[in-house]
C-alpha cells in the first residue's frame, strides 16, 4: 500500500537568508486564485471572462511579424493610448497603460501614496492594497463597510490622506454611485483619489468623464475582465495630464516598455471591436442575474452585484464546507477563511453551462 | 508665408502639480533610444537584433488560443522557468522571469539594494542604474573605469554595500573575465552582487554556473538581444533559491502576472530552438568583427567588444557632428553629449547590409 505524502506548496517554509533586506522580510505577498490545470474543471475563482477575446483580437496578434518582435515596442504605446483616448473622449495625455491594472496600481502607490500620510481604503476590499502598503511602507487606514456590505463614501476623511477604493468593490461586487464619487471629490481636493474600476464594465458607472474636472482623480481599468484578455496583461489609467505625467515618470524610472508589441496590437483591436465586447458583457450580466436568482432560491444571501462575480453568503454557515466540496467536484470558487468573510463565497460568472453545473453541485 | 513652430516633445516643460510626491519630483526618468518609425531607416541605436525570432517562436505565438488569453497566465511561469533551468543546468527555484530584464532590475533594486547602504556600480555603465537609485532613494557609489575603459573589479569595496555591473559593460561593450568575477565574489560575501548579463550572448562568459556556490550572486539576462525578442519583454534572473525567493516575494507584492501567456509560450519555443539562436548570434559576431575592422581603418578607436554593439571614438572629436549627419541620412546610432562620452558613438550591429550602409555614410 502506498502512503501519499501531501505537501502544500503554498504553506511550505520559506527559505530565509541574511541577504533579505527589511523590505523583503516585511512582505506578505498577494496570493492569486488557484490556476488549476487541465481536466474537467469549472473555474469560477479568478473572475476570468468565460468567452474568448474577439476574433479580430486573435487576428491582430497573428499579424504581428518577427520584425516587430525583434524591435522594442513603442515605449509610449501612442497608438493604443490614442485609441483609448478616442473611445473615452479624453486626450492622449490623460491616458496611461501598463502591464495589467495591478502594475498600474503598484506604480500609482509608489508615485502618489508615498507622501508620508496614511492611505484610506475599505476594510473589506481588493487584498492587493495592503500588500502594496507593506511593500512601500505606507500606513493603511481602513474604512468600515456598512452592515449591508455597501461602501459609504461619507466615511472617508477628506484631505486626511490619499484614498483608493474599487468601484464596484471586491469581493463584495457592490457598486458606488457616480454622484457619491463626485460628491467625495468635491470634498477631497488635496490628495489623490484612485477609483479602481477593474469591474466597472459589468454595471458601475465610470467616473472617467470627471478627470478633466478633478486634477486629483485617477481611474484605473483593465482588459482582463470585460475584454477577455487576462492572459495578455493590459491595464489602463485615466487622469489629469499632470497626474498621468507623474505616473509616466515613475513608469519610465521602473521599466520603459512594460506593454509588449502583442499586447499593444491586441488592445487596439479590442477597442475597435466594441460590438463583440458589448455582446459578451451583456450575456455575462444576464447569466449573473440567473445565478443570483438560483442562489437566492436555495437560501443564499447574495449582495447586489455590478461585477462579473457574485458574493454570496451560504445558508447555515456552510461556506467553508461548500468551498471544499465544490473544489473536490471540480468547481473552483474563492473563499477566505477570515472572520468577516468566512460565511461567504465569491463566485465568478461563467457561461450558462458553468453556472448550471455550479447549481447542480450545490444541490448535490 | 508659413512660420513653422518646432516644439521638441522631449524637452517640453513638464506639467507640475501639487499632487506630485517627493518620489515623483526627484526622478530623472530613463530615456530609451529613439524608436523612429517607417521610411528608409537603419536602426543601430537600441541594440536590437537585426534578425527576427525563430520561426518556431512565431508559430508558438500563433498557437496560443483565445481560451488561453481569456485566462490569467501561470503566475509562476513554471514551464518557462523549467525550460530555462534545464538549459542552464540549475534548479527551478534558481530561476526568476520578468517583463524584460529592466523589470527584474527594478524589482531586484527594491528587494536587495534598499538596505540603507550605498550601491556600487561603474561610473560609466547602464544609465538605468542611477534612475533606480533615484526611484528608491538608494545612495549610489560609482567606481571609476580604467583609462582604457575597462572595468577593474579590484576597485569595488567588498562588503561595503551591494554591487551591480553589466558584463559586458554598457555602453563600452568591454567584458570582464569569469575569473575576475569569481575572485570578487570570494571577497564580497556579505551583500548581494548582481551581474547584469544582458549582452553576455555575444562574447562574455556567464557566471550562472556560480549561483550554487555563492548565495549572494544574482545574474540577470534578457531575451531582447540574443534571442531577438525585444518586442515581447522577457527577462530572466538566476540565483541561490533563497535569493530568488526574495525576488519572488517582491514580485508577488508588485504584480502577480508580469509575464503574459504569449511571452511564456514564445520564451519556451526560443529555448527549444537553440540552433537558430546560435546561428544568428555567430552571424552578428562576424559582422561585428568586420565593422570593427572597417571603423579602425577609418581612424576610429574601437573598444574590444563582447556585445552586439561597438563603442567607437570618432577621429578628430567628430562624434557629435557625425551622429547628427548619420541621423539625417537615416542611420540612427546612440550618442551621449556628456563629458566622458562626447567623443564616442555606440553603434549596434545590424545585418552586413546595415553596416555597409553605415560605413558608406561615414565615408560620405
Amino acid at each position: 500500500m502506498l502512503v501519499a505524502l501531501v505537501i502544500c506548496a503554498r504553506h511550505k517554509i520559506e527559505p530565509m537568508t541574511r541577504f533579505w533586506t527589511d523590505t523583503v522580510n516585511r512582505l506578505t505577498p498577494y496570493v492569486p486564485g488557484e490556476q488549476r490545470a487541465g481536466g474537467d474543471i469549472t473555474k469560477l475563482n479568478t473572475n476570468e471572462n468565460p468567452y474568448p477575446p474577439s476574433p479580430d483580437v486573435m487576428e491582430a496578434i497573428r499579424r504581428v511579424n518577427g520584425d516587430q518582435l525583434r524591435r522594442y515596442p513603442d515605449p509610449e504605446s501612442v497608438e493604443l493610448r490614442s485609441a483609448l483616448a478616442s473611445y473615452h473622449g479624453v486626450g492622449l495625455d490623460n491616458v496611461f497603460v501598463g502591464n495589467g491594472s495591478d502594475e498600474i496600481l503598484a506604480l500609482a502607490f509608489l508615485a502618489y501614496f508615498t507622501d508620508g500620510r496614511a492611505l484610506q481604503y475599505p476594510d473589506i476590499t481588493y487584498s492587493f492594497y495592503p500588500v502594496y502598503c507593506d511593500l512601500y511602507g505606507i500606513e493603511p487606514k481602513t474604512i468600515a463597510l456598512e452592515a449591508d456590505y455597501s461602501l459609504s463614501l461619507e466615511r472617508f476623511l477628506p484631505n486626511e490622506g490619499s484614498i483608493i477604493f474599487p468601484n464596484p468593490n471586491a469581493p463584495t461586487a457592490v457598486a458606488t454611485s457616480f454622484e457619491d464619487v463626485k460628491s467625495l471629490l468635491d470634498r477631497h481636493t488635496e490628495q489623490v483619489m484612485l477609483v479602481d474600476e477593474a469591474y466597472a464594465d459589468f454595471g458601475a458607472t465610470s467616473v472617467i468623464p470627471l478627470v478633466h474636472e478633478y486634477p486629483n482623480l485617477l481611474v484605473s481599468q483593465t482588459f482582463s475582465k470585460g475584454r477577455s484578455l487576462a492572459g495578455l496583461r493590459l491595464g489602463v489609467a485615466f487622469g489629469d495630464a499632470a497626474l498621468i505625467d507623474g505616473l509616466q515618470r515613475v513608469k519610465n524610472s521602473f521599466n520603459s516598455y512594460p506593454v509588449d508589441a502583442l499586447a499593444q496590437a491586441a488592445g487596439i483591436a479590442s477597442i475597435a471591436d466594441d460590438a463583440y465586447y458589448r455582446t459578451t458583457t451583456q450575456t455575462i450580466i444576464d447569466t449573473r442575474e440567473w445565478t443570483v436568482s438560483e442562489l437566492t432560491n436555495r437560501g443564499f444571501e447574495v449582495l447586489p452585484s455590478a461585477a462579473n462575480f457574485v458574493f454570496a453568503k451560504a445558508p447555515a454557515g456552510a461556506a467553508g464546507h461548500l468551498f471544499t466540496r465544490l473544489s473536490e467536484a471540480g468547481v473552483l470558487v474563492r473563499y477566505w477563511d477570515k472572520p468577516a468573510l468566512s460565511q461567504w463565497l465569491r463566485i465568478s460568472i461563467g457561461t450558462p453551462g458553468d453556472m448550471q453545473r455550479l447549481i447542480a453541485c450545490i444541490d448535490a
